[in-house]
């Protein structure tokens, strides 16, 4: 669960960066706290359909609130995951589409997601068992 | 990104389960939130190592208290995604253990936590660049 990364200029702190999520002080952290947040993980999957405005983002990431997916966009935004597109019309449309790294990241968030899914009558069944017993 | 699971017993509220985790109503929302927190998929990927005792897992899951462990462990054996065993020794040993679900889910988990520490130099990048530009 780690690699390392090495890049052309030796004065990069990004040079033989050891990245493991598990070390809490490892930048991958901070990346995995939005990627694997429920609605990082909800707006990463929604856009593996294609881009997306704001407001139609919303209605398909069901219960998130206008702050929480501004939020979630900004971070993904900032960490190179997705791009925000504002096209100079009136009023100005805005769209949020995955660069290749998010893309690359989302097809594993969706292969999650189809899997939970699939389990999820075992789950269902199993919290059944637990709370009668309990 | 939605499945029909169909059972025998035609009287289970189980039975012709629509689920589809975009959906706030839907039983799959509670369990993607716990596998897929921060500490859910710690916790998750860290057990396709192997049965981890309380305090390994805690070490493994660096930066996780013992309160958060104990809630996301808790969830997850409710979910039947892991079982906690304890052995009638002195002092007893409770060891936690994926269930065959929990590692079908696990094993997404781990390609999805590859996959963003494959990103990570990429990601770094971007949020340097991010940052100057704001």
């Amino acid at each position: 669960m780690s690699s390392t990364a090495s890049r052309d200029t030796a004065a990069d702190p990004i040079d033989d960066l050891i990245v493991d999520v598990f070390n809490r002080a490892c930048p991958s952290r901070q990346t995995m706290e939005t990627v694997v947040g429920k609605w990082g993980t909800l707006a990463l999957v929604a856009l593996t359909d294609g881009s997306y405005r704001f407001n139609a983002l919303r209605r398909r990431v069901d219960g998130v609130s206008e702050k929480m997916l501004a939020q979630t966009l900004h971070a993904l935004e900032r960490d190179g995951l997705v791009t925000r597109d504002v096209q100079a019309t009136i009023p100005p449309r805005v769209e949020y589409t995955l660069t290749a790294p998010g893309a690359r990241i989302a097809a594993t968030l969706r292969a999650l997601l189809d899997a939970l899914e699939a389990e999820i009558p075992a789950v269902m069944t199993a919290r059944e068992d637990y709370d009668r017993r309990h």
